[in-house]
C-alpha cells in the first residue's frame, strides 16, 4: 500500500486536477465509506447526492461535476477506468520475491526464469518453460510440457495438465484447471469408448481465468482462448472451443464442445451454450439462457420464463404445456370469425 | 465410533427412553435397513410400515407412535433433529492430533494456536491467525493475513487467498476458494481493464462452504457471510454479496455481484440470481428460477417452464415465440365480440 | 507418440486394410487440417469433400466410402470408434514411472502397490489401499479408509474424504471432490443443524469424473456410481445419489439428493435434476432442463423456452406471465361461438 499525490496520479491517469494537487491519499473507498486519506470516484449518477457530504480526502468525478465538487478531485470523463488505474497504482500486485521455495518439486528439465517465483508445495512437471516475473502460486501442479508467459500469475491450486500454453500476463485463480481431457466418448457394444483428447490449451496474452473454471484440452486441435478474454469462475470450457478476442464470461456459463465464440461478446452468468456453434462478435446473452442455434448477428439474446410467485408461476407453467392446442382453439376461432 | 446406551442418548437429546434403557446401540441406519446395534429413525410417515420390521435396536420417533413401535425407542418431537445429534454423539468429529507437520509450510509471522492442526502439504502465509483447535487439512493454502477462528475445519485443497476472515466452528469443504478477485473489469479503449479487488471476504460463525464452492472477495467493501449460513458445493458467490443469517442455499446456484440476500431464506439449486438486488428474508426461490428483480416480501419465487417428452415440449417452444401476436388475436377477437 | 503400420493397427483394431498396408502413421489430425505421417477419419458425410484433398498418409472410412478414396484407408463401419483405437494406440498412457516420490506423504498404515505412483506433494491417509498400476497426481490428497483399485488415475489436486472406493480403470480429473459431505440441515430452535454423513462414496469400474466435478458421500447409505458411468466437468451429485451403469451426464449438470438415475442414460450438459426422484434406463435429457419429476419411460425430456433476440423475448415472456388470464379468454369465446 502506497501513499500518493493527487499530481502523480493525475500525472500517470492522464486526469486535470482540481484543487490541491499536493493532496495525499492512500486508501480507496465509496464515496458513501470515504475517510480522510481516501481517494473516491462517483461513476453513477444515483450516488451524486453523496458528493457534498463525502469525507474522501479526493474524489475522481466527470469534468461536468467539477463545479459540485467541493474536495480536491481528479477530474476524467471516464472515473471508473481511471478509478482503477488509481487503485492500481495504490495497491500494486507485486511478487513477495523471486526463485523456487524448497518445498517445490521442480523437474530437471524444466526452463524457470531467474525472475519467476515457484511458491510452495507447487509441482513442476518435465520440459515446463517459466517466463520472467512469473509468479506460481502455492500447491499449483504445472505438468510436462506446459509453457507460461512473462508476468502471468497462477494463484493457489492451480492444475495445468500437460502442454498447456498461457501468454503474457495471464491470472489463473485458485482451483482452475486447464488442460483436463475433454468429454469425448463413443458408445461401442455396450460401452464407453474413450476418444484420447490429444489438443492442448492456448491462451493468448492479458487473458484471466476465474476460481475453479475449467478449460479442457482439444481433441485433436486446440482449445483456444484469445488474447483479453476475462474468463470469470466456475465456467467449463469444453474441448475445441475458441473465443474471441476481448470476449468476457460472467460465473457458472458452460460453452460446450467446438463452438466458436467472436470477439467483443459478453456472456451473462449460468449461460449454456450448446456444441458445434458459431457466435458472431459483440453478441450479448444475458443470464441463464440457453444458446441452441449459432448467432450470426450482433445483438442481444435470451431464453427463459419471467420469476413469478410460485403460486402465479404455477398457473403459467400449466398453461404452458397446452400452448399448442390454444393456439390451435385461436386460430379456429380466427376462421370462424373470418378475421 | 462409539456405543452409548439410550440413556446417555436420551439424556444428552433431551427425550424420553421408552423400554428397555440400557440398550446399546452403536451406528446408525435407515428403519429399511437397520441390523441389530442400529438405531433407527422415523421422520417421514411413508415409511412407518416399517417399524413393526425394523431389526434396529432402537428407533427415535414421534411420541405419538409410541404404541406402534415394538423395539425401545427414543421419543422426541422432531426425530429427524435428534436423529442428528444422535449421530453427532455416536460418530463424533474429532482431530487426530495437534500441531503442524512437517511437510507443512508455515511462515515464521503467523500465530497458530497449539491445540490446532495444520496436515501435511498445507501452506500458511505471512500473519495469518489460527485459533484453537482448528483443522487445516492436507493440501490447503491460507494465505497472507487470514483469521481463522476456533474450531473451524478446512478439509483437503482449500484455497484461502489474502485477508479472508472465518468465524468460529466453520466448515470449509474441499476445493472451496475464498477470497479470489471479484469479476470487476471496464472496458478502456478496446481493452478490458482490470478494478483491483480490495474488499475481503469475512464469514461469520458457523457457516458451511460446500466443495469446489467460491465466494469471492469484494472490490472495495467485503463480501459478507453472516453467522450460520450454510452453502452446499458449486456455488458462486460474487463479489460484495452479503448474505443473512441462517440462509441456506443448494448446490450449483449463483449470485452475482452486490446483492443482499436477507437472513432465513432457502434456495434451491441452480439458481440464478442477478446483481445488484435485494432479496428480503424468509424468501424461498425453487431451482433453476432466474431471479432478476428484488424481492420485497417472503414468500416462493419461481421461473422456468415444465419438464415435457422433448416432442411435446418443441410444439409449445414454438408457440412461445409467438405468444405475443397469439395474445393480439385473441384481443381481437374480445374485442369484436364485444367480450 | 509411437509410429504403426496400416497393417499392425488393423489387426488391433479389426479393420481392413485398402491399399499400402505398410504405411506408416505417426499423429492424428482432422481431415482438413492432415499433413503427411497423419492418419485421420471421415465419421460425418459433411465432411466427405474433404477425402479427395487430404494430406492425410491413410484414413479411417465406413467401406462404403471405399471408392471415393484415394489415399491408403482402414474400412470400418464405425470409423469413429476405430479412430478413438487407433488414436490410443498412437498415444498410449503411460505412467512416467512407479514408486512414491519423496515428497509425497504417506501413511504407514496404508497399503500401496509397488507398481502404483504416488507424486509429488500427494498425501495418502491411514489404512488407504492402493491397487496395481495406480497413478495418484500431483497434490491429490487421499483420505483415510479409502480403496482405489487397479489401473485408476487420479490426475492432480483430486481430492478424496474418507472412505471412498474406487473401482478399476477410473478416471478421475483434476479439482474431483469425492465423499465431501452432502447437505444435510435440519433447522432447529432457529438454527440449522448439521446432519452427520457418514455414507460414503462408491465407484464401480471404468468410471471416469471429470474437472472440478463433486460427488457427495451419503447421508447414512451409499452414494453409489455404478461400472461405466461417464461425468464430465464440474458436475454436482448430492447424497445418496445413484447413477446406472454407463449413464454419461456433460458438463455443469446437478444431481439433487437420493435420487437414483437408471442405465444408458445420457443427461445433456447444465441439466438439474431435483431430490428423490426415480429415471427409468435410456433417458435422454436435453440441455438446461430442470427435471422436477420421476420419469417411467425411456425417452427424450426438455424443459425451458427457444432464445430469441432479447427484443421478441421480452414480447413473449410478458405474455407468458398472463397466460392463465388469456387460456380463460380463449375458453370464453369458446363457449360463446359453441365451439
Amino acid at each position: 500500500m502506497g501513499e500518493l499525490t493527487l499530481a502523480d496520479l493525475a500525472k500517470q491517469c492522464d486526469c486535470v486536477v482540481q484543487g490541491d494537487s499536493s493532496t495525499l491519499v492512500r486508501h480507496v473507498a465509496t464515496i458513501q465509506a470515504a475517510q480522510p486519506g481516501s481517494i473516491s470516484f462517483l461513476a453513477n449518477s444515483k450516488y451524486k447526492k453523496f458528493l457534498s457530504k463525502t469525507l474522501a480526502s479526493a474524489v475522481i468525478i466527470h469534468p461536468d461535476l467539477k463545479d459540485e465538487c467541493s474536495v480536491p478531485a481528479l477530474l476524467h470523463p471516464n472515473p471508473y477506468v481511471t478509478y482503477a488505474k488509481v487503485a492500481a497504482l495504490l495497491f500494486p500486485v507485486t511478487l513477495s520475491g523471486c526463485g523456487v521455495h524448497p518445498s517445490a518439486v521442480v523437474s530437471d528439465s524444466a526452463t524457470i526464469s531467474a525472475s519467476a517465483q515457484i511458491c510452495a508445495n507447487s509441482f513442476i512437471g518435465e520440459h515446463v518453460t517459466i517466463g520472467d516475473h512469473v509468479y506460481i502460486g502455492p500447491n499449483c501442479v504445472v505438468e510436462e510440457g506446459c509453457s507460461i508467459g512473462e508476468n502471468t500469475h497462477l494463484l493457489a491450486n492451480v492444475s495445468l495438465r500437460p502442454g498447456t500454453i498461457i501468454g503474457l500476463r495471464g491470472i489463473i485463480h485458485p482451483g482452475a484447471v486447464l488442460g483436463a481431457d475433454g468429454f469425448g466418448i463413443a458408445m461401442d457394444a455396450g460401452q464407453w469408448l474413450k476418444i484420447p483428447q490429444l489438443g492442448r490449451v492456448v491462451l493468448g496474452d492479458d487473458v484471466e481465468v476465474g476460481a475453479n473454471t475449467t478449460i479442457d484440452r482439444g481433441a485433436i486441435d486446440d482449445t483456444v482462448i484469445n488474447n483479453g478474454v476475462k474468463l470469470d469462475n466456475q465456467i467449463q470450457i469444453a474441448h475445441n472451443v475458441e473465443i474471441g478476442e476481448h470476449t468476457a464470461i460472467a460465473g457458472c456459463t458452460a460453452v460446450a464442445g467446438s463452438t466458436k465464440i467472436g470477439a467483443y461478446c459478453t456472456i451473462a452468468g449460468a449461460v449454456g451454450i450448446v456444441g458445434h456453434l458459431t457466435i458472431a462478435d459483440k453478441v450479448h446473452v444475458t443470464a441463464m439462457t440457453l444458446v441452441t442455434k449459432s448467432i450470426t448477428k450482433s445483438g442481444s439474446y435470451s431464453s427463459g420464463t419471467p420469476m413469478l410467485p410460485t403460486e402465479d408461476w404455477h398457473k403459467s407453467a400449466v398453461r404452458f404445456k397446452q400452448l399448442d392446442a390454444l393456439a390451435r382453439k385461436v386460430a379456429r376461432l380466427f376462421k370462424k370469425q373470418l378475421l
